[in-house]
């Protein structure tokens, strides 16, 4: 008999239908008579009961069927008794296909610290928490890809190993086949990288962006969708040294036009997630509000569900740098030394703190700043004509801080070589990218979106690692 | 003015609309009275035809209106006198953008040899050949999340660096932080992992597999979609050190599922590809043919598209690696000694010259060969009631080989313990995989599909690096 899914059986299963299901034990209760086993299949969180009179089944059966054992079971679907489902299946077979013994399973029927379940990685996706943040997460990419599609942008493959380092986003990871004892070494005593797999010094990306930008001055309107590296020290909430990214590049698009997209996009991620993902999103704010509830009222958070809503309905706040760091200046926590970081003028890097003000505290919704210093951004953002400013952007969120990085990028050959020059960056290496300046060029921008901090932000998981199934962080690479 | 994209007008521009575009000269043609520029803007293959009177011009913008320069043209849309197209644009402004000055811009308007475009990658995207094959790509990958999304199977993003070293699908690239020059080490002197950045030995991922699976024993059914790595010496037109792989993996699902569901797949993605990239097949078609047209009939490819359509509605041929060995072994070409490998019996490695005899002159179809011998295949792969075979499964496509690989993995884990100790995969440092048959294990199944032997078949490209934005291979690691 085939099987059926729970997911379907629960949207559209009816009373009477013969059915086959297989799935894990979430729960079991019973008395001497009954047994009601709650299955799980991880097609959806929901779980469909089996009811199972004992005298049907040999003894041993049923002692097997504890949390986590993998069943097969065929019966009939009857209405539910209880609440919440409409069916719950009457078992005339049940077969373990693979049982869990309770003293050894780590994942029991109870709360699980979210460290614990970090620790057992290669499990906790069959927890409710963990399968719902991953079926958001698979939402979430198919999503990514509608929108861009609809849209005419083609997704680039960009490569995840390269001989560039001028990108400067980062510290990088290096990828070698060459030995740490007898390293192959020129004469005057140096690793000889002509010898190494790729006849060269090479790295993992920090972002596909360069690429991007070559293929968006052919194709159009591109984006990017995936991994990249960083090798910082950073052991917090926020950072992954595997993470994934998304880029788009527009040709022929400034500022605005990058604002605008931004502004859409994530508006219709959220939405998609919204009317998507309605199940584990329900279930992700219960979890939300049951770990905030001793938390005094100020210090909770919005309600999951209000929070996306309020943000795909509502314009995000748009201001420069320069206006921000007004606001910021004049602001009471400025005043009253509460910033660790206080703000003096135009040139100071915000920090979290300050970032977090703009969003939380005076305008309540998302907030894009742009047109930062040139000074504290990269090489290939437009020079304002103020000389001082590039046309970048950030998009701030409440909780994640930044979520997008973007910028109209320079154009200009010359004003592009200047910049290269001063900053040291290598222009022969880099010829490559500066043909795209030299050859039809065109104003075109970008911006990067962090994977992750989307998915914590939909989700409202506070850890990162808790968002990517496997992460990867200094001293962390299990699995 | 907003910009039109180019696909837009040529789909449904009605002639007397006022339109912007954006885009690139691919062409000029003219007389002294009136230009002909077709642009390109990368959303489709088609050109729009700018007609400008060059009386209504400056000289210096119709002279710099080159192949690869970058216009803004803003006119009426007309009803087309050429044939090919409905409507062309009468120009009344014309703003260039970025000048190609002839002399210097590589990709000129003539028949430049694959090697010369791949050393361009970066600009080969704005030909015909190149901007149709990542067109195709984009739609592929848009088909592989659609397929499995509406099956219900969710995309798991598999770690890219990973410690595990134990899954022997190739040789790997080692990720470090660590230096070349006094290098950490310990007492013994051998390199000290525990100072590299994760604690660790540890190098780019062979497949996802592995992970893929934990996460099919928790979600029921799942699809990895992500970059692998290879550091393998093979400088072929078949084999790239970074590609992309497809992995789902289904849990409750034997060899038989595995098989169907791969024939599937596969013919939605060609099925997919002929119902949306119509134009840009046609043109590759073409471009087959004339490459081919010199050579005597024999040798000639079916017709691309004649070729995608067979292969999307004819049932692939199934059979037994030892029926197969069996019809190779009695053929034509091992008995006049044609084989450069001849066939002898059970356990004989099946080569490429065996496969292409069984799918090109044998069954004149794909083929999906089953049940390999143990020997010969992965140690994840479940032991056939006979002790001697796998339940494997390869599929071959003509003209480019093994394309799928898959197998049925042991569930048992008795049978899968003592074949790790076989085979001498250490078994503590895999223990997390182990776990997946220790608690609620099950059947489950699962094959990777190479993504770029999808599109090197899609697009008929000959060359794997012509069907990746920027190929990765022994000594070669531009852009």
């Amino acid at each position: 008999m085939k099987r059926t899914l729970i997911k379907e059986i629960l949207l559209s299963g009816e009373a009477g239908t013969e059915v086959n299901i297989k799935g894990w034990v979430r729960t079991k209760r019973g008395s001497k008579s009954v047994n009601f086993i709650a299955m799980n299949d991880g097609t959806c969180l929901g779980n469909l009961q089996v009811v199972a009179d004992v005298a049907s089944f040999d003894e041993d059966t049923l002692k097997d069927t504890t949390t986590g054992a993998a069943l097969s079971v065929t019966g009939k679907l009857v209405a539910s008794q209880g609440s919440g489902q409409s069916v719950e299946i009457q078992a005339e077979k049940i077969e373990v296909l693979g049982t869990a013994d309770p003293e050894k399973y780590p994942i029991q029927p109870k709360k699980h610290t979210l460290e614990f379940l970090r620790e057992n990685a290669h499990l906790r996706m069959r927890t409710n928490t963990f399968s719902a943040v991953f079926r958001i997460r698979h939402a979430m990419i198919f999503a990514v890809h509608k929108f861009f599609s609809e849209k005419n942008f083609y997704n680039i493959h960009t490569p995840i190993i390269t001989s560039s380092d001028a990108e400067g986003a980062g510290e990088m990871f290096r990828v070698t086949t060459l030995p740490f004892d007898e390293t192959p070494r020129n004469e005057e005593g140096e690793v000889d990288y002509s010898q190494d797999f790729f006849g060269k010094s090479t790295n993992l990306t920090v972002s596909g962006q360069l690429e991007g930008e070559l293929a968006a001055m052919a194709l159009g309107q591109i984006y990017t969708f995936g991994p990249t590296f960083r090798a910082e020290n950073s052991n917090t909430s926020r950072h992954l040294a595997e993470f994934w990214m998304i880029e788009p590049e527009m040709a022929f698009a400034d500022l605005n036009d990058n604002m605008d997209l931004a502004e859409e996009f994530l508006k219709y991620l959220i939405q998609y997630a919204l009317d998507n993902c309605n199940e584990d999103l329900e279930f992700l704010a219960k979890r939300q509000e049951e770990d905030e509830k001793n938390k005094p009222k100020e210090e909770r958070n919005m309600n999951l569900i209000e929070k996306l809503q309020f943000v795909a309905d509502n314009d995000f706040v748009r201001l420069t740098y320069t206006e921000a760091i007004d606001i910021l200046r004049n602001s009471k926590p400025n005043k009253k030394g509460k910033f660790k970081y206080p703000v003096e003028g135009f040139g100071t890097d915000l920090q979290s703190e300050h970032e977090r003000y703009l969003v939380e505290k005076k305008f309540k919704k998302p907030v894009i700043l742009t047109d930062y210093p040139a000074d504290i951004k990269a090489f290939y953002m437009r020079v304002n004509d103020d000389n001082k400013t590039v046309a970048a952007m950030d998009i701030l969120f409440p909780q994640i801080g930044e979520i997008v990085g973007g910028s109209q990028r320079e154009e200009r050959l010359d004003v592009l070589e200047a910049k290269m020059d001063e900053m040291g960056i290598p222009k022969e290496e880099m010829s490559w990218y500066i043909d795209t300046r030299r050859f039809g060029g065109a104003p075109h921008a970008g911006f990067g979106l962090g994977f992750e901090r989307l998915i914590s932000f939909v989700t409202g998981m506070g850890n990162i690692r808790d968002v990517i199934p496997f992460p990867r962080a200094p001293k962390t690479c299990e699995f």
